[in-house]
Order: structure tokens, then C-alpha cells, then sequence
């Protein structure tokens, strides 16, 4: 095995020791230079936490929980809401006075508890920022505080069961009834029945119910009507239905629920008014023209929503790197002589895994930066919404490839990635090319044609030279985890953001401005990223001759450097995105030998 | 979003009934030809399974349970367990009358409870095997009865926390003591407790412990002894230490434990010792000579063990595609009229997501009934051991691209593919090319030429012209749920079915042997299955000039063509894999508009 991996010690020149994962004099060193990035605002944490953080970690209440019933996790996460909200970590208000705070709450939030995160942008971001920026002053006045306390629990009545797309065709209708100046909410068919709605199960008193607004016979379109779900003892208001959606895969602190009304009644007042309205006298007036352009309106709080489920999983992809680059340090395995004396992170397979993602998240938090700092400072007049909008829907989506979940069939019976290269290994030993002929004519058609092309593509890559061949193939064996990193995302992306400034001029721009000692390490990430982009999506190069093969191979060669490079750095890379250790809670990141001298049911 | 979508009414000539989900008759008519596959025993199930699995799955405690506390969910599973084997669906003779029985077993309880089969594979296979294998006469008469009916559940002590890997280093020591000719089974630090035993928290009374045997001092490697944990009331024996590992993420079903031994003491005999023994009188003497051997022979089952984990996955392969076919086809939304009356299964884009997928599983399950086959039918003398063992290895890890989660960050706020196709229409629309100019020098070192590669890969793909362009991009996006198919592993897949045939020249055979009425629809998966190979791992094609890009541009349109061709049959060939309405139990794959009615909690 010592062969398939290609140890070499004078990879990485430290010997991590699993007892305390002590780290060497330089990266300790490099711990103290490269924090300074968290300093330097270059992880836009918001100010006021950081120096909080301590205390409000150490509540009982913030310490994971595992083996706990769905009512209690429900109520854990709430409890958790509540100490973000009473720390004054966030509030709907920044929308107006600092939205970078909203962001970095998320980013924040999400490496402590996901599921309090999720509840918290649904209560600040869609209902809270629904209530400013569509309701005017009456629901300011009644809703606002309450938003800020959780005193005023609220949900977003958007998703119908039948129109998680195309929400613009949903079903639910507001009716206008000038005899008693009510709006009449209902549901008429289930398919019509607001889906999956976050809060919406225990703790909401509130929902913004988007509906089809009928006045005199005639639809207006989709418009937010402010609906009371839930009396101050939370008590199911009549006529509304609520349906728990019980226990889900993941999350579980989160209650979501199916919400239906039957011809609920509520004020005129309760209309969202902020561009359309119906006056006392029964008439419609909107701001807004076309039907369409309402609705696009409406749900504008989906626009900053992307922004926050980005800054949610920057968290995550920073805190799952910490996690995974501790334990790596950490965790000995077989080592030239044998004996479990090597920390994993020494292997290449390790390094190829997991530093090229370090880079990108790197890479990724610049850019997401950008587009937040865009997003929060676009001129009154509008002229630049477009271009933000465009960021935003690109921003969000790029962050699915980073949530990698682990699964037992990968490791069980042995790890996939070494079973492939066992037997790698073997067919290299055992191999016999076949005889070179011309080959079928190329047809995409035709399936003798194809069966070929599998057969030659595997002769071809026998027939590179024996020591460059094994280490080539095990670059590429290295990269089995990053698989998922497709061409297409990065492609759009960039597209996305050409406008104006690409992901990469804004690592660029960092690396400029950040302080001497901190280049060297910036650089390499630089490079790696680089490296990594086109790595991971050579067709596009090739088939377009912006590439020829030979550089293709030289840019592995050269990942695979810089990775040994700053495989030495790469705690001290993670401690610069000021994560503490009661934040992580994970036992692997910490010293987990220890934890399991005893019996701990596998808490915490 | 039609326009971006390129929905063409004639992609697919059935509008689904989103009420019943009625197929077109052309559908029927294929659902009953295609599901002859499974009588032709193209996909393996236990001909004694099917008959008898209506009354098999009509117990009360074969329902779907989601929202229950830990320990009853292990009893659950326990309890499922012990109806398939009540049932006689798998015996651990079968190892000697019909090995492929047990794989089959597999295959099917995985559909129905992935954590039931976790326990039965540990049962059967990594305990129950070794008994029958490295055990003799004495461990057969004492143990196999019980095996089969759960009254001796056991375990497989074989990984340590410190030796996940490398175990053949572990330091669970095995000593004997001539005074009282005992073996003192001892764990002498934190990082050699058994980690992550199934079976070990709650349900097993024997454990299969490997550790180092030492007999006069002297180390003859490792070797399987059974040792007691639990007496008949499953209570804990002294000096065994049984530590919970308690909630986990998923499978929670399946009873994970750390175990320790505090120099227990098991009487001689207790030594598995089919191949290695001690005498009465204190010696030693073993059939093979080197400990790495011994250890390779003690952990044998793990080969077999990486057959029925293939098979359990190729069976949630099948279900989850069955799940999200039917879905897909009953599901409806936004049409070209911009009303929500087309299934989804209609567009392109999930066509491409779901059919190669389709055609996959088609041939890896024909590929892995061959390996089956070979494992099962070895001859003695050994001389093809060598090829079985690199071709379990390559089976198993297949299957780790299958396993995709969902994830709510991909869906909340917009689905990421939509929003993708959204921000690259626009981008298409807006972007102005750059000027072309020589580029710089090919340098992986530099970091300018590496970002100058980027936007001239950008460029070069809006040079292309407009039509051709954006259905060629949407061709490119619908990939995106696929992108994790990395081209290392079905290369390294290939090799190992070099020997000597290939999962391609499986699938191949299955066609020539088919009655004619199923050579259409297969034809076509297979020629979906080959283009699907190129087009998602089109680089070394071409850096070999295996293939020029022209061509690789021919393999995506026949792709889509071929997919909207499979499309109406989709439903039929899941099908053909047997599963049957209450072994889904999935809501959506079912009339999911009348369990949305009803207040369920989320449950079924």
C-alpha cells in the first residue's frame, strides 16, 4: 500500500502527534500571520460577534444534542434562535441600516446549528424582509419588534404543493369582500396547500400568504397578505389548518409544515401595500404594472434569500474543511515502515482530496464577498439590479458541489478509493496492451464504434511509460472526492461573474492588498485554484485548442506540488476562518482519542 | 423558462394524469414486455423471494416508521430481520448450496430497509461466514441453527479506532495461557476498542474478535476467536465493555458499538481453527505459513461482504430510480402554454438526468450478476481467486456515485439547475466577446496564462453559434446532477472488467439472449449507456486523440435523442426490476396528491 500511495516523507516535513495533534513551529507561525486574514475582514464575520462568541457558546443550551425526540430538537433549535437574537447578532433592521450583518450572521449561524440558521432566514430574511420592504408603516409598527424578539414568529406562504415552480400560476386565492372590507384567504384544492413552510408547524403566529388578489372579479396577481395562524399561546387559530410535517432525514430542528385556509378572513390592512393596495372604496391601485413584474416583486426577498443560503453553506464548506484537515493532521495511518505512524494528511490521495477545496473556498468566500458588498450597495435608481440578480442566482447554486455527504457504503469493507487503487495497481502489474489497429470509423451511432473507443482509451493510457503512468493515474485516483466539481457550474459561474469581476480577479484583489507575510500562502492558493479549474475541466479546454494535452499533464504535476507545499499550512489556513472549537463541537476536530476513552453514547 | 427549457411537445407523446399517473398504452404494452426481464432472472432476485412477498410485506411492522426513538427503531429492525428470516429468504448455508441467494437477499432487503440489511449482512455474511468458513465441526453445531434464526446474533470485531485501516497492525491481543489452556482476549489501549460494530450495541451475543495471537510468546499474527458478549437475556458478560455509539445520521436501525475486553477469558476451543490451532498440548501449528496470509484468510469474508454491499446498493439504485421516475412522470409544471400541465419527465433536462442513470443500472447490474457468478462458481484449486478478488473490489465502489443525497440548500430558494439555465440565458444574451490575440505562452506556472485560459475558454464557447450554442449548453446543464460519474473510476472499472469481460460486453450478452419483442428498448439502453461513458469523461478521449471533438459534439446530440426516445418507456423498464408498490412506500413514488390530502405527519 505504501507503494500504491506513493508516501514520501519528505512530503510534508512534520510528524503530526495523534495524541494533541501538536502543530510544527512553522505552522504554528503561520497560524498567528494567516488569522490575521479573519482581522483583516477578509471572512466577512460581522465585528460584534467574534468578541461574544465565547459566552454564547458556553450555554448549556448550545451544545449539540443527538439522541433527542423531534419535539425537543424543535425546541432546541428555537432556544438557540432566541440567543442569537438576544445577543443582537441579528436584526431585520440591518436589511436597512447593514445587510452585510444579516450575511455574516448566516455564515456564522450555520457552522453552530443549520437547522436554528434555517429558521432564523426565514424569520429575518423571507418574513421579516417581506414585512419591511412590501408592508408600510401599520405592519412596521405591529410586526418589526416582534420580528427582532421571536416574539412574532413568522413563515413564508409562498410554495404551494402543486407549484414548488411556476409559483406565479399558484392556486391560493385572496378575494376582496367590499361588504365587510375583508380579504378572504382560502385554499381550494390540495394541491394548492402551502408546502414545506419553515416555522410553520410550532413556533409561527404569523404567515405572509401569497395568493392570486381578486378585487371586483378581476386578478391582479400574486400579492402577500399578512395571515395570524396562531393565538399568543400558539394556539391553531380556526379555519386554519396546520399539518406537521413530522420527522425528515436531516434538520429536524426545523418544523416544517403544510398550511391551508379555509376562507380565512382577515383586514384589507393585512395586504402587503407597500406598491399595490386597495383603497377603502374597494379599488386596486398598484405601482406596478404587469401582472408578472408584481410577482417578481413580491418574492423579492428570494433574491437576498440565495445570498444567505450562500453565506449558510460558506459556513459549512469552512467549517466541514476544518473538521476534515484536523483529523487528516490526526489520524495515523500506515507509513513506509508499516506501522500506523503517518498522519493521513501526509498522503497525496489526502492532500489532492482535500487542498484543492481549501483554494476554492478560499477562492469562493472572495467571490461571495463581492457579491454581497454588490447586492448591499446598489444605487437607489436600479440600474445595476439585473447584474445583481444574475450574482445572486449564480452565487447560491455553486455551493451544492460543496455538500458532500459521507455514506457507509463508500467505506465499509474498504474505503472505495483504495479498493480502486488496489486495483489499479493490479491491472497495472497484469496488463497486456492489444494490438494498434485504425479503428472504426467514427459514428456516434454506431455502439461497435463506441465498445472500441472504451477499449483504446484504456490501451492508451497503458502505453504512458511505467513510473510516470502510476503516478499519473494515482493524480487522477486522488481526485475520486472533487468528481462532482463540475465543468458546467464553474462555466456559468464565471459567466455570472463577468460581471464584472470574475471569482478569480477577486482573489486577485485580495492578494494584493493583504500584507506581506501573508503572500507566499495566498499565492499558493491562487495557484491552486487555478490549477484545480482547469484540472477539473480539461474537455472544454481541449476541445476548443485552448490547451494541448502535454500542459494538461504538466498542470496535475504541478497540483500536486503546491499541494505538498501547503499541505504544512493547511491548519493554519482553517484557523483564519476564526472557527472555535465549541463551534465545531465535532470530536474529530478535536482530541478524539481521548473521547472515546469513554462511554459517551456518542454525544458530545 | 420554456424557451430556456426547449420543451417540444413531441419529445414525448404522453401527457401524464398527475391524479393516477395512467402510462399510454404503448407504456403498458412495454411495462408488461420489459418486466419478462425479470422473470428471465436478469436481475437476480430469489426466485423462492417473489412469490411469497405480498404476505412478506403486509405485516404491520413492515411500515415505513420515521418519527420513533432510537431504541425502538433498532428493535424495528431487528424485528424486520427476523421476518426475512423467518421467511427463509437467506440461510448462512446458502454460502455452500447457493451463494447467490445470498446476494440476492441483499439486493432485496436493501429496497425495503437499508438498516434491517446492514444488520443482516453483519448477521450472514461478516459473522455468520466466518463461523462457517474459519470455524470447524464444535463452531457449527454450537452456532449455524442460531445464525439462521437470530437466536445467536453476533458480530465482526475486525477494525479498531486506530486501525480502520492497516488492521493487520491492530492490538487486540489474543494470548494463550497453558495453565488454564484458556486464549485471554485483552484491548491494551483506547485506539484497539472494536469501533462501529454492528450488531454490538444491543442485539449480539457472540463476537468474532481478531486480534494478535500469542502462543509462547511468540506472535502468529491474527486470528478470529469467538468470544461471548451477552448471556441469553443480553446481558452484558463481565469484563466485557459494550459502549453504545448511539444516534447517527442515518441507519439508525442498525446498533453500532465500541467494544473492550478486560483480559476475558474463552476456553481453547474457542479459536476459529479451520486453518490455524492450538494444540491441547500448547502448540501451535497453522495450514498457512506467513501472518500476512493468515490475516488475509481470517478476513476473508470482507470479499464477499463487498458483493453483497454492491447488491444492496444496486437495489436502492433501482428503488430510487423507480422512486424518481415515477415522480417525474406524474409530476407537472410549467408547459409551453406557461400552465402547469407537463410532467417533468417531459423536459430534457430531467430526461437527461434520470435515463443515463436508467441505463446505467441496467448495465451494472448485469455486470455485477456476472462477478456474482464468478465468485460463486470458483473452482478449488484457487486459480482464479486472483481475478474474483480485483473484480469484488471494482463492484463495490461502482456504487458510491449512485448513493446522491439531497440536499436543501440545492432546492430552497430555486432550484440550482433552473437557476443556472436562468443566469447563463442571460449571460448569453449580454455577452460581448473578447478580442482574440496569440494568448500567452503555455505555462502552468504562471498564474496570468492560467486566469488568460479562463475567459478564453468562455469566449470560445460563445463563439459558437447562437442556436447550436445554448441547446448545446443546455446539453452540458442537463448533466449537472451526473458530474460526480468520474471518469478514474469507470476507468479503473474497466480494467477490472478486462478480466476479461467487460460490464459493456455483459450488458451485450443479455441482448443477444433477450426474447425480440425487448431488443428495441434494450438496444437503445445500451447505446445510451455507451454514449453516456463518452460524453461524461470526454477528456481522455481526447487528450489520447482517441476522439476529435467534432465527434464528442455528435455523442451529445445522439444522447439526447436516444433519451427522448427511452422517455416513454422510462416507467416501463423500472418495471422490469420487480419492486412493488408497498417495498417503495416513497409518497411520491405512489398517488402522492392523495397522500397530501390527509394529515400524516410525515408518515406513511
Amino acid at each position: 500500500m505504501t507503494q500504491t500511495l506513493q508516501i514520501d516523507p519528505s512530503n510534508f516535513p512534520e510528524i503530526m502527534d495523534v495524541e494533541t495533534s501538536i502543530l510544527s513551529a512553522r505552522t504554528k507561525m503561520m497560524r498567528v500571520a494567516v488569522s490575521r486574514l479573519g482581522k483583516m475582514g477578509c471572512f466577512a464575520l460581522p465585528p460584534r460577534c467574534l468578541p461574544a462568541l465565547g459566552a454564547f457558546m458556553s450555554d448549556p443550551v448550545m451544545r449539540p444534542r443527538y439522541n433527542i425526540p423531534l419535539e425537543e430538537e424543535r425546541e432546541v433549535a428555537l432556544a438557540r434562535l432566541k440567543r442569537i437574537c438576544d445577543a443582537g447578532f441579528i436584526s431585520v433592521l440591518d436589511f436597512w441600516n447593514n445587510p452585510l450583518r444579516i450575511f455574516a450572521a448566516h455564515e456564522l449561524a450555520a457552522i453552530i446549528d443549520p437547522a436554528m440558521t434555517t429558521k432564523m432566514t426565514v424569520q429575518f430574511n423571507l418574513f421579516g424582509g417581506t414585512v419591511l420592504k412590501l408592508g408600510t408603516e401599520r405592519h412596521h409598527k405591529k410586526l418589526l419588534g416582534g420580528i427582532d424578539t421571536l416574539e412574532d414568529v413568522g413563515c413564508f406562504g409562498l410554495t404551494e404543493l402543486g407549484y414548488g415552480n411556476n409559483a406565479v400560476e399558484m392556486e391560493t386565492t385572496a378575494i376582496y369582500d367590499k361588504e365587510t372590507d375583508e380579504i378572504v384567504v382560502n385554499t381550494p384544492h390540495p394541491l394548492a396547500q402551502k408546502y414545506w413552510i419553515t416555522n410553520g408547524a410550532v413556533h409561527a403566529r404569523h404567515v405572509v400568504v401569497f395568493a392570486q388578489l381578486l378585487v371586483k372579479d378581476t386578478n391582479h396577481g400574486i400579492h402577500g397578505v399578512l395571515v395570524p395562524i396562531r393565538d399568543e399561546n400558539l394556539k391553531v387559530l380556526p379555519k386554519v389548518r396546520v399539518e406537521d410535517m413530522g420527522h425528515k432525514m436531516g434538520l429536524n430542528g426545523v418544523d416544517n409544515a403544510k398550511l391551508s385556509f379555509d376562507n380565512v378572513r382577515v383586514p384589507r390592512e393585512n395586504l402587503l401595500n407597500r406598491y399595490s393596495d386597495i383603497t377603502p372604496e374597494g379599488e386596486f391601485s398598484s405601482k406596478i404594472k404587469s401582472a408578472r413584474s408584481r410577482f417578481l416583486t413580491v418574492a423579492d426577498q428570494l433574491l437576498s434569500g440565495r445570498i444567505c443560503i450562500a453565506s449558510m453553506c460558506m459556513g459549512g464548506s469552512k467549517a466541514s474543511l476544518t473538521i476534515a484537515l484536523r483529523y487528516a493532521a490526526s489520524r495515523l495511518t500506515v507509513g513506509p515502515t508499516g506501522k500506523s505512524n503517518m498522519s493521513i494528511l501526509q498522503y497525496q490521495l489526502q492532500q489532492r482530496t482535500l487542498l484543492p477545496l481549501l483554494a476554492r473556498t478560499y477562492a469562493i468566500n472572495f467571490g461571495l464577498d463581492y457579491v454581497k458588498k454588490r447586492w448591499a450597495n446598489q444605487p437607489a435608481d436600479g440600474s445595476e439590479h439585473a447584474q445583481v440578480v444574475t450574482m445572486c442566482c449564480a452565487i447560491k447554486p455553486l455551493f451544492g458541489n460543496f455538500i458532500g455527504l459521507a455514506h457507509a457504503a463508500m467505506t465499509a469493507e474498504g474505503d472505495n478509493s483504495v479498493l480502486m487503487q488496489k486495483v489499479a495497481k493490479e491491472r497495472l502489474a497484469t496488463f497486456t496492451p492489444l494490438q494498434e489497429d485504425a479503428g472504426l470509423s467514427p459514428d456516434a451511432n454506431n455502439t461497435a464504434f463506441l465498445h472500441d473507443l472504451l477499449k483504446r482509451r484504456e490501451n492508451a493510457l497503458f502505453k504512458v511509460r511505467p513510473s510516470a503512468r502510476s503516478s499519473r493515474l494515482l493524480a487522477r485516483l486522488s481526485c475520486l472526492r472533487l468528481c462532482d466539481d463540475s465543468e458546467e457550474i464553474r462555466l456559468v459561474y464565471n459567466w455570472s461573474q463577468r460581471v464584472p469581476e470574475s471569482r478569480v480577479e477577486q482573489f486577485g484583489a485580495v492578494l494584493e492588498g493583504c500584507e506581506e507575510s501573508l503572500k507566499p500562502v495566498l499565492s499558493q492558493l491562487h495557484h491552486l485554484y487555478l490549477l484545480d479549474v482547469v484540472e477539473k475541466n480539461p474537455a472544454v479546454f481541449l476541445t476548443h485548442q485552448l490547451l494541448q494535452s502535454d500542459t494538461l499533464t504538466k498542470v496535475v504535476e504541478a497540483s500536486r506540488e503546491v499541494c505538498r507545499a501547503v499541505g504544512p499550512d493547511a491548519l493554519a489556513l482553517c484557523d483564519a476562518f476564526d472557527i472555535t472549537d465549541p463551534m465545531l463541537s465535532a470530536p474529530i476536530a478535536l482530541d478524539w482519542v481521548t473521547y472515546n476513552e469513554g462511554d459517551n453514547q456518542g454525544e458530545v
